[in-house]
């Protein structure tokens, strides 16, 4: 097992980066082996608070993570806008890429970036926790069993919080030059991952924006919406927003079941998390009442979504170092398509809310 | 109490009818005074099964229920299409008139209907029984809270059952000779009004309907969608369909509160009901949970919702019978304001999704 322990890096100290830490340290394949930062000393006080081990090497530039032999995988928790330098230059030292999200300012980025990954044989993996909880898989099984769910109809998903005043003065997340993209690069691209997940990846036509985006003064989108619609008939809507109060819900309605969840990003506890789902629901006699009502299913998690993350991407990392295996395709992919669809409705937005077609 | 008993007469024997002559039966206020059908076979039929007294009168036509005296009000339970000859009827003849939704097929022939009740001085309602559960009542509260809800942000309803090929052939809500508006008129119905009323009854500035919906041979509408914007900036979207499990949901998201409900049309139990509201959520430290937890509210009611919207429309007739007060705005207010989105809908999709402005 010891062969397997992959070795991270990490890119700055941005405060996501303690969650994704603390991640690593749970995930039982992967350990923490460097961080660097532009201040040393901001990096020094990372590490001693987020459970470094003591022979952990603390770099005062990102360039020395890069360039340590030892370091294997490295994280990027930097500002979307700087993905591009980074996350090439990790994937020409050979190093795989656990990269945050949105993982590009557009798909020509995102490319650049997955380029550079495939041609130098490294993994890379955009950092949705949510898709390596077993609820989400649970969840998979449902939506794709022709008994319970039937063919996908519509998703409807929202994914908004209530930014205070200093996050929407100061945060990255509100500034052109570092996350670009507002919330839809933040909460829009949970919202878009969902629908594209319950539409089991398969790409909508078209994407028209919902009115109404808000934009604040610099430009940067804080609050949007979109609907999709596919070449068969099925159709997707959401919203999200920095403006309102944490919501974060996904609906899939099949021909004849549905799936209903209100914390599909974040679980509203750590260890377990549940889904409604209703198969063939009908009414009572003069419709008094539902009959069968939707049942909720709990599904437990000995460590969290987010170390189940680390952990599937340094199982493939180890794979490819000790086993000469592929990268696997499956999750650059995602983050790919997640892009496309992103693209679109920013696209949308800037043309007056036509609709754009989406060409993969 | 005796003179406040509301002496209904129904038109017709629909299936709808069945639930709202038990509804009567349970409201204290009112009773099954007449019904009237083209066959007096299903009328006596139809009394004999649904619990009128020996003494109710059996009609072998719709006009002989507006000739009796005795009735005071009349339930409309009729095709769409016919309401606008039947409601004008029963409101010249002076009687209150309880109509089922969709009150016309456009909001010209609901303006007549309202026109001809207004100028005889008699009470309209339409039959949107959720409208008279306490649990509505309770909710409203929620949202009109600013301390708990804040200003509404956006609202999502959808209200989609999955129709056997038996009523997609046959019934009356599939053809374009009765009830005309389809998907639309029937659970789009509830998911306008739900919006509406999560809006507080402002209308939207302007709709677009969202692309995909799906017509029949006839050209009838069993699939749709609609995206709904606010001058202050309100986005609501909402998506009815005939061809997707039965899923009934509403969430309205403001500035501080989140409201949930997945069976607000229909309670899933008829003496209790839930809804889940979210006030201020949070993250916990490290995004690894939400604190505070979203809560479920139950709300009890003695008699089902039907019957408390009956008793509201016999307590409206008696007061204007009795003290003569003036019929109650708000309810034709809600039709005619439901009407509206209804029609841009159908605008919408007929110009190939453009926005259509609401006009009042």
């Amino acid at each position: 097992m010891a062969n397997y322990t992959i070795r991270f890096g990490i890119l700055g100290c941005a405060d996501i980066a303690r969650k994704v830490s603390r991640a690593i340290l749970l995930s039982q394949n992967a350990t923490l082996y460097a961080v660097g930062s532009r201040s040393i000393d901001k990096a020094r006080k990372f590490a001693a608070e987020n459970g470094f081990p003591a022979t952990a090497k603390v770099y005062g530039s990102y360039e020395e993570v890069l360039d340590d032999p030892n370091v294997d995988a490295v994280y990027v928790p930097l500002p979307t806008c700087l993905h591009i330098k980074w996350a090439v230059l990790v994937a020409q030292k050979k190093k795989h890429v656990l990269c945050e999200k949105p993982v590009g300012l557009n798909v020509k980025e995102v490319d650049v970036i997955l380029e550079a990954c495939e041609s130098n044989g490294v993994q890379f993996m955009d950092g949705t926790m949510w898709m390596h909880h077993p609820r989400t898989a649970k969840m998979r099984e449902f939506l794709s069993d022709p008994q319970q769910f039937g063919e996908l109809k519509t998703v409807n998903t929202c994914f908004t919080f209530a930014a205070d005043r200093n996050f929407l003065e100061n945060d990255i997340r509100v500034k052109p030059d570092l996350d670009a993209l507002g919330a839809l690069g933040d909460v829009g691209w949970y919202c878009i991952r969902g629908i594209l997940w319950a539409a089991d990846f398969e790409l909508p036509k078209s994407v028209i924006a919902l009115r109404n985006p808000v934009f604040n003064k610099a430009g940067v989108i804080i609050s949007c919406g979109a609907s999709l619609s596919w070449e068969d008939g099925k159709v997707a809507s959401f919203h999200c927003s920095f403006l309102s109060n944490l919501t974060m819900d996904l609906t899939a309605v099949g021909t004849k079941g549905t799936l209903h969840l209100h914390d599909f990003i974040i679980p509203f506890e750590e260890k377990k998390a549940s889904f409604v789902s209703a198969v063939e629901s009908g009414f009572k006699e003069l419709v008094t009442g539902w009959e069968p009502k939707p049942s909720e299913h709990t599904v437990m998690t000995d460590i969290p979504q987010e170390a189940l993350m680390v952990k599937e991407f340094s199982r493939l990392v180890a794979s490819i170092k000790n086993e000469g295996s592929k990268p696997e395709k499956k999750w650059p992919t995602l983050s790919r398509k997640t892009t496309l669809v992103l693209d679109a409705v920013k696209a949308s937005i800037e043309k007056g809310f036509e609709a754009v077609e989406i060409v993969s």
